[in-house]
Protein backbone atom coordinates (compact mmCIF):
# COMPACT_ATOMS: atom_id res chain seq x y z
CA UNK A 1 0.00 0.00 0.00
CA UNK A 2 1.40 3.14 -1.14
CA UNK A 3 2.05 6.67 1.34
CA UNK A 4 -1.61 8.17 0.28
CA UNK A 5 -3.97 4.87 0.65
CA UNK A 6 -2.13 4.37 4.03
CA UNK A 7 -2.86 7.68 5.08
CA UNK A 8 -6.93 7.71 3.84
CA UNK A 9 -7.26 3.73 5.09
CA UNK A 10 -6.17 5.26 9.02
CA UNK A 11 -9.49 7.69 8.48
CA UNK A 12 -11.58 5.06 7.44
CA UNK A 13 -14.09 3.19 10.01
CA UNK A 14 -14.86 -0.54 10.49
CA UNK A 15 -15.16 -2.64 7.86
CA UNK A 16 -18.37 -4.99 7.61
CA UNK A 17 -16.07 -8.05 8.71
CA UNK A 18 -15.39 -6.55 11.66
CA UNK A 19 -18.69 -5.67 13.03
CA UNK A 20 -21.06 -7.90 15.52
CA UNK A 21 -24.08 -7.95 16.94
CA UNK A 22 -24.55 -5.97 20.13
CA UNK A 23 -21.13 -3.26 19.52
CA UNK A 24 -22.40 -0.07 20.66
CA UNK A 25 -21.10 3.46 20.40
CA UNK A 26 -22.28 7.12 21.19
CA UNK A 27 -21.84 11.02 20.75
CA UNK A 28 -22.72 13.43 23.04
CA UNK A 29 -23.11 17.39 22.90
CA UNK A 30 -25.10 19.46 24.58
CA UNK A 31 -27.37 21.52 21.96
CA UNK A 32 -27.08 25.39 22.68
CA UNK A 33 -28.94 28.34 21.39
CA UNK A 34 -25.99 28.78 18.38
CA UNK A 35 -27.18 25.69 17.83
CA UNK A 36 -30.72 26.64 17.50
CA UNK A 37 -29.48 29.55 15.54
CA UNK A 38 -27.44 27.80 12.70
CA UNK A 39 -29.80 24.99 12.30
CA UNK A 40 -32.40 27.15 11.22
CA UNK A 41 -30.35 29.09 9.00
CA UNK A 42 -28.96 25.83 7.30
CA UNK A 43 -32.53 24.44 7.27
CA UNK A 44 -34.72 27.74 6.70
CA UNK A 45 -36.56 25.93 9.51
CA UNK A 46 -37.85 29.25 11.07
CA UNK A 47 -40.71 27.62 12.50
CA UNK A 48 -41.44 30.12 15.62
CA UNK A 49 -41.76 27.31 18.02
CA UNK A 50 -37.53 27.22 17.98
CA UNK A 51 -37.20 31.10 17.33
CA UNK A 52 -39.93 32.83 19.07
CA UNK A 53 -40.57 32.83 22.74
CA UNK A 54 -43.75 34.36 22.45
CA UNK A 55 -45.55 31.97 20.77
CA UNK A 56 -43.83 28.63 21.93
CA UNK A 57 -44.73 29.83 25.75
CA UNK A 58 -48.72 29.05 24.04
CA UNK A 59 -47.76 25.36 23.00
CA UNK A 60 -47.89 22.68 24.92
CA UNK A 61 -44.18 23.25 25.12
CA UNK A 62 -44.46 26.18 26.82
CA UNK A 63 -40.93 27.74 25.70
CA UNK A 64 -38.50 27.24 22.28
CA UNK A 65 -37.35 23.64 21.78
CA UNK A 66 -34.76 22.90 18.84
CA UNK A 67 -35.27 21.24 15.86
CA UNK A 68 -35.87 17.53 16.27
CA UNK A 69 -33.84 17.36 13.05
CA UNK A 70 -30.65 18.89 14.66
CA UNK A 71 -31.40 16.20 17.77
CA UNK A 72 -31.52 13.08 15.67
CA UNK A 73 -28.19 14.53 13.54
CA UNK A 74 -25.90 13.43 16.55
CA UNK A 75 -27.24 10.15 15.35
CA UNK A 76 -25.64 10.52 12.17
CA UNK A 77 -22.78 11.77 13.63
CA UNK A 78 -21.93 8.39 15.78
CA UNK A 79 -22.83 6.13 12.07
CA UNK A 80 -20.63 8.48 10.74
CA UNK A 81 -17.73 9.11 12.73
CA UNK A 82 -17.39 5.85 14.96
CA UNK A 83 -19.70 3.24 14.49
CA UNK A 84 -19.19 2.20 11.74
CA UNK A 85 -17.55 5.02 11.10
CA UNK A 86 -15.90 6.90 7.87
CA UNK A 87 -16.67 4.81 4.54
CA UNK A 88 -20.29 4.07 5.42
CA UNK A 89 -23.55 4.72 3.44
CA UNK A 90 -26.58 5.55 5.09
CA UNK A 91 -29.34 3.45 3.31
CA UNK A 92 -32.33 4.80 5.84
CA UNK A 93 -33.12 6.02 9.19
CA UNK A 94 -36.40 6.17 11.04
CA UNK A 95 -37.35 8.64 13.59
CA UNK A 96 -39.70 8.36 16.22
CA UNK A 97 -39.81 11.92 18.25
CA UNK A 98 -40.80 11.26 21.55
CA UNK A 99 -40.21 14.35 24.14
CA UNK A 100 -38.52 17.80 23.12
CA UNK A 101 -35.24 18.59 23.63
CA UNK A 102 -34.31 22.92 24.89
CA UNK A 103 -31.25 24.66 24.54
CA UNK A 104 -28.86 23.73 27.21
CA UNK A 105 -30.11 19.82 27.09
CA UNK A 106 -26.85 17.44 26.79
CA UNK A 107 -28.53 14.57 23.93
CA UNK A 108 -26.49 11.20 24.33
CA UNK A 109 -27.26 9.51 20.45
CA UNK A 110 -26.72 6.07 21.39
CA UNK A 111 -26.46 3.53 18.76
CA UNK A 112 -26.02 -0.39 18.74
CA UNK A 113 -25.66 -3.49 15.95
CA UNK A 114 -28.68 -5.54 16.03
CA UNK A 115 -28.45 -7.08 12.80
CA UNK A 116 -25.91 -8.12 9.93
CA UNK A 117 -26.99 -8.95 6.59
CA UNK A 118 -24.29 -10.30 5.05
CA UNK A 119 -25.12 -10.68 1.38
CA UNK A 120 -26.07 -6.85 1.36
CA UNK A 121 -23.19 -5.92 3.52
CA UNK A 122 -26.06 -4.12 5.15
CA UNK A 123 -25.99 -3.14 9.23
CA UNK A 124 -28.92 -2.74 11.09
CA UNK A 125 -28.81 -0.41 14.30
CA UNK A 126 -31.13 0.91 17.00
CA UNK A 127 -30.62 4.50 17.45
CA UNK A 128 -31.54 6.53 20.28
CA UNK A 129 -31.21 10.10 21.71
CA UNK A 130 -31.32 10.26 25.44
CA UNK A 131 -31.69 13.45 27.87
CA UNK A 132 -31.32 13.23 31.44
CA UNK A 133 -31.82 9.32 31.11
CA UNK A 134 -34.93 9.77 29.18
CA UNK A 135 -35.45 8.25 25.32
CA UNK A 136 -36.34 12.03 23.32
CA UNK A 137 -36.22 10.04 19.43
CA UNK A 138 -35.93 6.30 19.09
CA UNK A 139 -35.63 4.45 15.77
CA UNK A 140 -33.63 2.23 13.63
CA UNK A 141 -31.02 3.18 10.71
CA UNK A 142 -29.90 0.77 8.25
CA UNK A 143 -26.63 1.00 6.81
CA UNK A 144 -24.18 -0.44 4.19
CA UNK A 145 -20.68 -1.06 5.61
CA UNK A 146 -17.47 -1.77 3.30
CA UNK A 147 -16.03 -5.54 2.93
CA UNK A 148 -12.08 -5.76 3.69
CA UNK A 149 -12.44 -7.75 0.53
CA UNK A 150 -13.27 -4.24 -1.69
CA UNK A 151 -10.55 -1.61 0.26
CA UNK B 1 -59.58 37.33 21.02
CA UNK B 2 -57.26 39.95 22.62
CA UNK B 3 -54.13 42.24 20.73
CA UNK B 4 -51.16 39.06 22.12
CA UNK B 5 -53.48 36.23 20.98
CA UNK B 6 -54.62 37.72 17.61
CA UNK B 7 -51.10 38.34 16.48
CA UNK B 8 -49.70 34.60 17.87
CA UNK B 9 -52.57 33.17 15.79
CA UNK B 10 -51.44 34.92 12.54
CA UNK B 11 -47.85 33.11 13.10
CA UNK B 12 -50.08 29.63 13.46
CA UNK B 13 -49.86 27.13 10.60
CA UNK B 14 -53.29 24.81 9.32
CA UNK B 15 -55.31 22.89 12.22
CA UNK B 16 -56.43 19.89 11.36
CA UNK B 17 -59.71 20.85 10.10
CA UNK B 18 -58.21 22.88 7.10
CA UNK B 19 -56.10 19.64 6.11
CA UNK B 20 -57.04 17.23 3.05
CA UNK B 21 -55.94 14.52 1.06
CA UNK B 22 -53.82 15.65 -1.91
CA UNK B 23 -52.84 18.98 -0.36
CA UNK B 24 -48.64 20.05 -1.64
CA UNK B 25 -45.93 22.12 -0.18
CA UNK B 26 -42.66 22.88 -1.13
CA UNK B 27 -39.23 24.50 0.19
CA UNK B 28 -36.37 24.56 -2.20
CA UNK B 29 -32.71 25.29 -0.96
CA UNK B 30 -29.62 25.14 -2.44
CA UNK B 31 -27.15 23.56 -0.50
CA UNK B 32 -23.89 25.32 -0.46
CA UNK B 33 -20.00 24.76 1.35
CA UNK B 34 -21.17 27.11 4.23
CA UNK B 35 -24.34 24.89 5.14
CA UNK B 36 -22.02 21.66 4.79
CA UNK B 37 -19.91 23.47 7.14
CA UNK B 38 -21.90 25.00 9.30
CA UNK B 39 -23.97 21.64 9.90
CA UNK B 40 -20.50 20.08 10.51
CA UNK B 41 -20.09 22.20 13.32
CA UNK B 42 -23.77 21.93 14.92
CA UNK B 43 -24.07 17.82 14.57
CA UNK B 44 -20.21 17.18 15.34
CA UNK B 45 -20.55 14.75 12.14
CA UNK B 46 -17.02 15.51 10.62
CA UNK B 47 -17.00 12.27 8.65
CA UNK B 48 -14.60 12.59 6.08
CA UNK B 49 -16.65 12.01 3.32
CA UNK B 50 -18.32 15.50 3.65
CA UNK B 51 -15.16 17.68 4.77
CA UNK B 52 -11.92 16.01 3.18
CA UNK B 53 -12.23 16.08 -0.82
CA UNK B 54 -8.92 13.67 -0.64
CA UNK B 55 -10.99 10.64 0.99
CA UNK B 56 -14.00 11.23 -0.04
CA UNK B 57 -12.56 10.46 -4.10
CA UNK B 58 -11.75 7.26 -3.13
CA UNK B 59 -14.70 6.21 -1.67
CA UNK B 60 -18.26 5.23 -4.38
CA UNK B 61 -19.31 9.03 -4.47
CA UNK B 62 -16.09 10.61 -5.78
CA UNK B 63 -16.21 13.01 -4.03
CA UNK B 64 -17.38 15.39 -1.03
CA UNK B 65 -21.20 14.92 -0.35
CA UNK B 66 -23.45 16.73 1.84
CA UNK B 67 -24.84 14.98 5.11
CA UNK B 68 -28.19 13.24 4.79
CA UNK B 69 -29.54 14.38 7.52
CA UNK B 70 -28.69 18.31 6.46
CA UNK B 71 -30.75 17.52 2.90
CA UNK B 72 -33.58 15.96 5.17
CA UNK B 73 -34.22 18.84 7.24
CA UNK B 74 -35.12 20.59 4.60
CA UNK B 75 -38.37 18.00 4.79
CA UNK B 76 -38.69 19.78 8.44
CA UNK B 77 -38.53 23.16 6.98
CA UNK B 78 -41.76 22.12 5.00
CA UNK B 79 -43.80 20.93 7.40
CA UNK B 80 -42.99 23.41 10.24
CA UNK B 81 -43.56 26.71 8.21
CA UNK B 82 -45.58 25.67 5.26
CA UNK B 83 -48.12 22.33 5.47
CA UNK B 84 -49.33 21.91 8.47
CA UNK B 85 -47.00 25.14 9.41
CA UNK B 86 -46.27 26.41 12.84
CA UNK B 87 -48.51 24.94 15.79
CA UNK B 88 -47.85 21.19 14.12
CA UNK B 89 -46.37 18.76 16.26
CA UNK B 90 -43.37 15.97 14.64
CA UNK B 91 -44.24 12.55 15.68
CA UNK B 92 -42.20 10.78 13.15
CA UNK B 93 -40.38 10.67 10.32
CA UNK B 94 -38.91 7.42 8.07
CA UNK B 95 -35.88 8.72 5.94
CA UNK B 96 -34.81 6.79 2.47
CA UNK B 97 -31.06 7.82 1.30
CA UNK B 98 -31.59 7.11 -2.45
CA UNK B 99 -28.35 9.66 -4.04
CA UNK B 100 -26.40 11.77 -2.71
CA UNK B 101 -26.58 15.47 -2.90
CA UNK B 102 -23.45 18.17 -3.48
CA UNK B 103 -22.25 21.04 -3.04
CA UNK B 104 -24.03 23.37 -5.30
CA UNK B 105 -27.43 21.07 -6.06
CA UNK B 106 -30.66 22.71 -5.31
CA UNK B 107 -32.80 20.61 -3.32
CA UNK B 108 -36.67 20.86 -3.13
CA UNK B 109 -38.15 19.10 -0.38
CA UNK B 110 -42.13 17.88 -1.10
CA UNK B 111 -44.79 17.14 1.40
CA UNK B 112 -47.55 15.89 0.28
CA UNK B 113 -50.68 14.65 2.49
CA UNK B 114 -51.74 11.19 1.87
CA UNK B 115 -53.94 10.14 5.01
CA UNK B 116 -55.56 11.81 7.67
CA UNK B 117 -56.59 10.10 10.85
CA UNK B 118 -58.94 12.26 13.12
CA UNK B 119 -59.20 9.95 16.07
CA UNK B 120 -55.60 11.23 17.19
CA UNK B 121 -55.38 14.18 15.21
CA UNK B 122 -52.41 13.09 13.21
CA UNK B 123 -52.18 13.18 9.27
CA UNK B 124 -49.47 11.60 7.40
CA UNK B 125 -47.55 13.18 4.47
CA UNK B 126 -45.22 11.66 1.37
CA UNK B 127 -42.11 13.42 2.11
CA UNK B 128 -39.32 13.72 -1.01
CA UNK B 129 -35.77 15.36 -1.45
CA UNK B 130 -35.49 15.94 -5.17
CA UNK B 131 -32.31 17.79 -7.22
CA UNK B 132 -32.56 17.67 -11.07
CA UNK B 133 -35.67 15.45 -11.13
CA UNK B 134 -34.28 12.54 -9.25
CA UNK B 135 -35.69 11.98 -6.11
CA UNK B 136 -32.45 11.79 -3.71
CA UNK B 137 -34.61 10.91 -0.43
CA UNK B 138 -37.92 9.36 -0.04
CA UNK B 139 -39.72 9.02 2.69
CA UNK B 140 -43.28 9.54 5.02
CA UNK B 141 -43.90 11.82 8.44
CA UNK B 142 -46.92 11.59 10.89
CA UNK B 143 -47.90 14.66 12.37
CA UNK B 144 -49.82 15.97 14.88
CA UNK B 145 -52.13 19.18 13.96
CA UNK B 146 -53.95 20.92 16.49
CA UNK B 147 -57.69 21.35 16.40
CA UNK B 148 -59.39 24.30 15.82
CA UNK B 149 -61.66 23.72 18.59
CA UNK B 150 -58.63 23.55 21.00
CA UNK B 151 -57.34 27.10 19.69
Amino acid sequence: MDQVANRLNRLHGYYFEDLEVGMIDAFAKTITEADILAFSGTSGDTNPVHLNEEFAENTIFGGRIAHGILTASLISTVIGTKLPGPGCIYVNQSLKFKAPVRAGDTVTAEVEIVELIPEKKFIKLRTVCIVGGKVVIDGEATIMVPSRADA
